[in-house]
């Protein structure tokens, strides 16, 4: 093995130091959404600016372009397909991407999102809009503005340099050209469901369960289907997600709603995969470099809604989870079959809430807020007409009327936060999903048998081997390509989705 | 009013800055101890070790050292008994302390402590001092080395470099001299109590009561007593401790034995008395600043065991608590009487843990403490000897055979921690609290009757005015003097427990 030179070992020790210090914003925020007393706030965006600041100048100091320099000049190191040339590959690219950002723009996000995010939870609880607006208008202003710093290819948009954050590479039109023909497929199957009749009853979804049975079956599933409960956690917040705090620690939140366990059944699942993907990352090697980071956002929503809705929302899953729900939620269980849970959790129906729409109409979801925010960036709309936007389209795409902005506009925490080209992600994070499975279904055909019986490490090794260890080492179409053989399509999303029409509506 | 220079803005600001990223660290202290995964161990030590560089690197910027040069060389700002005079004095101390410390040191302090901590954590559960010993042996090594850098008097010892982070002018010889006679008036006491027979019985405060219960109860008392919740929380921990995180941020932890509920309370009531001195230090206008800190932990201690002791466990507090404890904890209070608990919460019974020792015995604990860390920290102690001086100790000051390490030498966190120099603070407390209690009697002549009646507010007020509101404007000495007209000393402590010894035991 030849010796790693010392440009190359600082750089990484640098890169570790600098995420080990984005460990520490993230706990910040996570606080802030767990465990922080409101009379913390004022502090608490003082302290994720500072530390916003810190990060940045960490990243972006000279020394570190120097050191990039210096291990891009040697041609050993930078041997074609190897780890330290896919690791420079992308130190580079957000190397160049971070230092176009002034330090003092990145404390003022941290600063305002951290803010928002408070004002923004008060807003919602109290379903008025005209308290966010200001703040919404001001993180549109300063999203303007980074977009600028970052600049985008020619003939391109705004959009385009902040989405790139997210799933790099990706561009608004070719969002937009994803999104309008899966958007036609999907109205003509919603269509179609809507037609057949009434569907199935979600009253079995609808036990009164108490949150602390529901926490402790949670942390059962957890358990069961693999992510190390001794390296993360599990907790309440208004929004669920999961943050990769550091190595050894990965942190799932959730809510409970005391008349539908599903809820909180599918959001555990969904950050669960999140969690999966966080836990199976090279950190224990690779800390701060992109060989332990995550590809895009998309390939890691596909690792959520995988778990949530691939194997969650399966016969097979319901099969094993039947007498351990009874054991743990209560006697009511017993009163339903697997097929009545099965068809309950497949229904297609309009619904107002993004994070418990069903996995149909969820993408429609998807489509009205990236119309929203782009039209929102380029300055097409302005903030005073979202409500009346927001609401247009969901009649118009969902058939349904939205009774106030907590249920409307005020549902989503992301754009209090700053996170502005974000929601795309999760329909591509659908269609990898769905790509990935039949891939799955190929490579494990005892894996019906098997979650059935509640084994799940085949499966989770197969993530792990195909997709988690890789980390950022290819880009999410060539991951795709390698994965699976073929290029991103809407086709396994539409065959699944069609599928699940036909066993539960008949359609 | 005069314009304020634009060096002592600049100088504020800079140490605001510092102090919220002390904040940052004061959290990821206080995640490790309540819900951090284990897994996130080693990732924390690391994020530690980052923050108390950064921290120290900007409390000792050459900026900093010339910011506070030119103020001092401002007379008007200077002008003696002023708030900027006492601030630029206290900031003068602090910064010429903090510049002796080199930053690899401190870095390494914080990553020892916090690795340590997790050691001493395990090796308490498993009653394991031999895998906790290394630890213990590196922590006082770079404490030495630490307190080499500081440096001492003439005729000092190292200890003094310590003490000095903790008690301000505090020396090893001063404590001496203190505990001496208090040791000598305390085991007099002692042994007439003993002498007197069996003492009231514990029954009272041995209901068996669900954690859950007396997390409530504790909340109620909380809010009840003052603590603002708000700007505050309440947690479980393995070692009860306040953390000061930041402005409307202070949090405390108990822990709860379900067969011995006034643990948990006197726990509670002890770190609210520490959360109600930071809550009412002037963070709002001085976060950062001396005129915002706490003055010396003996002063901080005054605070927690004045509303543990002489609140919590006089006989006004057991008449208003009765009724709201038999609504929250239980029927099984009404088999007692408010004398029943009186006598039983002010027993004088020699017992192993610290934490949960009476008010007369626990300062034999801390005399315990000091008298091993002063001989560890001078080399005439090792380590390996610390179990047997310990249960010697025990054995010749309380009369108690130690059963094993676990409920020895092992139950603080504080040397794992690198707290050296810190638990003579504890009985100074004590000392501080009756010289105050003492003055406050005379102050408020109707305390005790609004005590009975659940008004604690004349009694946070006085306080506020009298003790909080200073920050670090005084000296301790200077405070006591300034307060109750006299230097501090031990007659207070020991009327205070002579009079609980007659009215308990009737000697």
């Amino acid at each position: 093995m030849p010796a790693v030179p010392a440009a190359y070992s600082e750089l990484c020790k640098l890169m570790r130091d600098a995420a080990h210090l984005n460990s520490v914003a993230s706990l910040l925020n996570w606080d802030q959404e767990t465990y922080m007393p409101h009379g913390g706030s004022e502090g608490r965006a003082e302290q994720s600016s500072l530390m916003a600041g810190i990060v940045h100048e960490r990243r972006t100091s000279p020394k570190v372009g120097e050191l990039i320099a210096n291990c891009e000049a040697d041609d050993t190191l930078m041997k074609p397909g190897s780890e330290p040339a896919a690791n420079m590959r992308e130190m580079r690219r957000d190397y160049d991407r971070a230092t176009k950002l002034p330090g003092e723009l990145v404390e003022e996000l941290a600063k305002v999102g951290s803010l928002a995010q408070d004002v923004w939870k008060e807003a919602r609880a109290k379903d008025d809009f005209a308290k966010f607006a200001p703040w919404l208008e001001r993180m549109f202003e300063l999203s303007r503005r980074k977009a600028a710093c970052y600049g985008f290819a020619e003939g391109g948009e705004a959009y385009d340099a902040l989405l790139d954050d997210h799933e790099p590479g990706g561009t608004a039109k070719m969002i937009e050209a994803t999104f309008a023909p899966l958007r036609a497929s999907l109205a003509e199957l919603l269509k179609k469901v809507a037609d057949s009749g009434e569907g199935p009853s979600e009253k079995p979804l609808k036990l009164k369960i108490e949150a602390d049975k529901q926490h402790k079956f949670g942390l059962f599933v957890l358990e069961k289907m693999g992510f190390d409960l001794n390296a993360g956690r599990l907790d309440v917040t208004t929004h669920p997600f999961c943050s990769g705090i550091g190595p050894g620690d990965t942190r799932l939140t959730t809510r409970y709603r005391d008349e539908k366990f599903s809820d909180a059944l599918y959001g555990t699942l969904h950050e669960m995969g999140h969690g999966l993907y966080e836990q199976g990352l090279p950190k224990a090697d690779h800390f701060g470099e992109p060989l332990a980071g995550d590809i895009s956002l998309g390939i890691h929503e596909s690792q959520s809604r995988m778990w949530e809705n691939f194997v969650g929302r399966g016969k097979p899953f319901w099969k094993w989870i039947m007498p351990h729900a009874k054991k743990h939620l209560g006697k009511d269980f017993g009163k339903y079959t697997v097929k009545d849970y099965y068809a309950a959790v497949n229904t297609a129906r309009p619904s107002l809430i993004r994070v418990e729409a069903d996995e149909a109409t969820y993408n429609m979801h998807v489509m009205i807020r990236f119309e929203i925010e782009r039209a929102l960036l380029s300055g097409a709309m302005k903030v005073k007409d979202v409500p009346g936007e927001w609401n247009r389209r969901y009649k118009e795409y969902l058939g349904i009327t939205v009774p106030d902005d907590r249920r409307g506009c005020l549902q989503d925490v992301h754009w209090s936060f700053g996170l502005i080209g974000y929601f795309p992600t999760y329909t591509l994070g659908n269609l990898y999903a769905a790509q990935f499975w039949e891939k799955i279904n190929e490579d494990l055909p005892e894996m019906d048998k098997q979650i059935a019986k509640g084994q799940f490490s085949e499966l989770k090794n197969w993530l792990n081997e195909k997709i988690h260890k890789h980390g950022r080492r290819y880009r999410a179409s060539e991951l795709c390509k390698k994965v699976t053989g073929k290029e991103l399509s809407a086709a396994p999303l539409m065959r699944h989705l069609a599928a699940k029409a036909k066993a539960v509506y008949g359609v």
